[in-house]
């Protein structure tokens, strides 16, 4: 899933989700819930229709950014009071605050709200939050139940349980038993190393159904995503894409490109041989280099084009491979290419 | 002709141009030398090649920007001595220098290189000012009779004079006397009040051919370009549509609108009623004005989209009216309808 942290894809209009073929974005409901707010979204017909873009919208359940962005936060079991990172506004979210704001946006997929715990975490703090996340993810059902059927979004729930194994395992568990239509596994990706993060989707999966989809929150590089995909996730939203695109970093299959090198200053091939997007279609390297070092947002455009274009096609050719059988050679193909170039770099 | 000073118009793509109608786009002389080079560009086969338009540009002297943005100017009978903006390169640009950039950048029409004189300007500096620029244009059309007829690109002349009527007449006299495929009026918009600025195109217009295209530098705003048509100007070049975006600032027929005022807010209408571009065909002034509030660079896309819009088809509905014979009507319409709104604004 691109993601739309603002209610827009950083830089990308619609129009080109559609052509890059972008199934669902993702909203941020602690940005848009302080800015512009999710009543005034509301009152013009909700996100759909606010940002133009008419396929699925999961929203996160804010709880992520309370707990990374926001000031003086104090959380009791209730919820979280904090100050808002723009201007300091006092604000309280819960369960119920998140199911509201992300019901007035308009989502598709909702995310039940969370306490994310930072990393590292002592396993009696990180145990005390599961517990208060788990009755969150209770209220959140039941506010989820008690409304009317028609237009339901779906209901996501959240893995935590930071790094620790058994944490992860009862997390899954006690979703599951609360019955969710799909589940996440969030609190990854936030300074572990790799094999924590890789644990912490292998001490989940086992417990999810089968049936459910799986959803790993804020990953990764395109080797991660495969490695996650081989764990039996289905679903990522990565703001990668966009980010590394405004410093002028490309992705390829032979790993990351610095467009800005000097050595990309006279090369007529475009950012990927083969690549089918709009940038490698029609412009060369030295091109979108003489653009990103004279600073031209169409630089940043072309390569987030691009790196869109390569997450949204990394995903759907792991998804043909599953389905033709040959994922573990394609995992191992790429992920070799990947990192082989990388490490040269 | 929307302004491409870096090898791109700004924030807008080559498809975007082209579905906005746009025939030819303007590339900056001094700043494509400064930065990639304009060898670099030949090598890769021309600017065309190099930013992916297809349809014709017009490239400056360089002229303009020389004494506009270089420092430690240095003026002889040659040309002139300058260290460029970026880092202070010492350069010397004279009308065959020009020239020959120009060539290597594949232009279709290309300019003379003449002295910029500030505004305002002694009557004595702007003579001896314009008799170089005037032996510069005969030095410009040397070069250009040099080269080889096949794809030679169309040379045109640039009239000088500061505020002087006097020497405006003279120095479309001369030049016409030179020969150019095509007139331009430079040293307007320079500073000077809008009435001296019509007197610099009243005064050199009458002594420009019929039958060659005559071209306003630098300007303007759209009533003053619907009054330089009137006055037989055929071609303008102007930043405005895509630098007042990047503050919010739309163009309609109504006068200018900051998109960023609170008034906005939830306004469910698009940027103009009844525009056809893509971002009032899909956007509200509510999402512009969020992406605006929130520095999302799909907001001075959009604008800098329907400002171009707005800026071409004011012209496109003036070719009309001239052919249909209703040009004063219009011209009388649209200025007082614009006029109007921006006293009240
Ligand atoms: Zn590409
Ligand atoms: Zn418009």
């Amino acid at each position: 899933m691109p993601v739309g942290t603002q209610g827009t894809v950083k830089a990308v209009s619609p129009r080109e989700l559609h052509e890059l073929g972008a199934q669902i974005i993702l909203g941020n409901t602690y940005h848009l819930h302080v800015r512009p707010g999710e009543k005034l979204i509301s009152r013009l017909g909700g996100l759909h229709r606010f940002n133009g873009w008419d396929r699925p919208i999961l929203t996160d359940s804010g709880g992520f950014q309370v707990f990374s962005l926001a000031r003086l936060r104090k959380i009791t079991e209730d919820g979280v009071h904090f100050q808002n990172h723009l201007d300091g506004t006092p604000t309280f979210i819960g369960p119920e605050q998140s199911m509201e704001i992300q019901r007035d946006l308009g989502s598709d997929i909702v995310m039940t709200f969370d306490e994310c715990p930072p990393y590292p975490c002592e396993e009696a703090v990180a145990s005390t939050s599961l517990d208060l996340t788990l009755r969150w993810a209770v209220r959140c059902k039941e506010w989820w139940a008690s409304q009317p059927d028609e237009s339901k979004p779906l209901l996501f729930g959240i893995v935590q349980g930071s790094s620790y194994p058994e944490l992860r395992a009862k997390s899954a568990q006690e979703l599951v038993k609360i019955g969710f239509d799909g589940y996440a596994v969030g609190g990854v990706s936030v300074g572990e190393p790799e094999p924590e993060m890789m644990a912490a989707i292998e001490n989940a999966e086992p417990h999810l159904p089968q049936d459910r989809a799986r959803y790993a929150m804020g990953l990764g590089t395109p080797p991660q995503m495969v490695e996650m995909v081989a764990r039996g996730i289905d679903m990522f939203d990565c703001v990668l894409p966009t980010r590394l695109a405004r410093n002028g970093t490309a992705f390829t299959a032979a790993g990351t490109m610095a467009l800005k090198n000097a050595g990309y200053a006279e090369d007529p091939g475009p950012i990927e041989e083969g690549c089918t997007c709009y940038a490698c279609a029609n412009f060369t390297r030295a091109y979108i280099r003489h653009l990103i070092k004279a600073e031209e947002i169409l630089g940043l455009r072309l390569v987030s084009l691009h790196n869109l274009h390569f997450y949204l096609n990394l995903m759907r050719t792991a998804r043909r491979a599953i389905i033709e059988g040959n994922f573990a050679e394609f995992r191992r193909a790429f992920v070799a290419g990947y990192k082989k170039n990388e490490a040269n770099a």
